[in-house]
């Protein structure tokens, strides 16, 4: 299986969900890597997830590898050229 | 210097003061790294800092290098035990 397959993108769903989420793609669908991706302010909870996954859910299973920031640059709707910061989380069978 | 006293703590102040923060312990102080560090919901706020700092004002000087997170356990002002994530994002000197 792909690697992209065991990618979350964390939005405006409850919390939980997403760490079902990572958790499920450890356990039923015996992933080696998760990576969790966030952009703006998701990204707070996207490290969120990735804490409690890896430590209250998955504790001595699971640990956060790399980790990498970086920009993405777009045009908003009203034309301006906008900067929005990314993350990705890579969670990782011990 | 200690390399301790090259790290900025992200909190409720205006983003730039703590851009300009980053800007000048690399430029004034002559850092060759500054951790950038935060805590629940303004881990969103120091990814931005950190690439807007090394993609904006730094560029082609200072990047992103090791990011860590962890969570840090206390009790709240009702006695309840609470979890918190944090991140430290290390901004080094190219």
């Amino acid at each position: 299986m792909d690697e992209n397959d065991h990618t979350i993108f964390v939005g405006s769903k409850p919390f939980m969900n997403y760490v079902t989420g990572v958790v499920m793609q450890f356990t039923m669908q015996n992933a080696d890597t998760v990576v969790v991706k966030a952009r703006g302010k998701f990204i707070s909870k996207a490290v969120d997830i990735a804490e409690v996954a890896s430590k209250r859910f998955l504790e001595g299973q699971v640990f956060v590898g790399e980790i990498k920031t970086d920009s993405e640059e777009f045009k908003n709707k009203e034309g301006r050229q906008v900067r929005v910061s990314t993350i990705e989380l890579g969670l990782k069978k011990q």
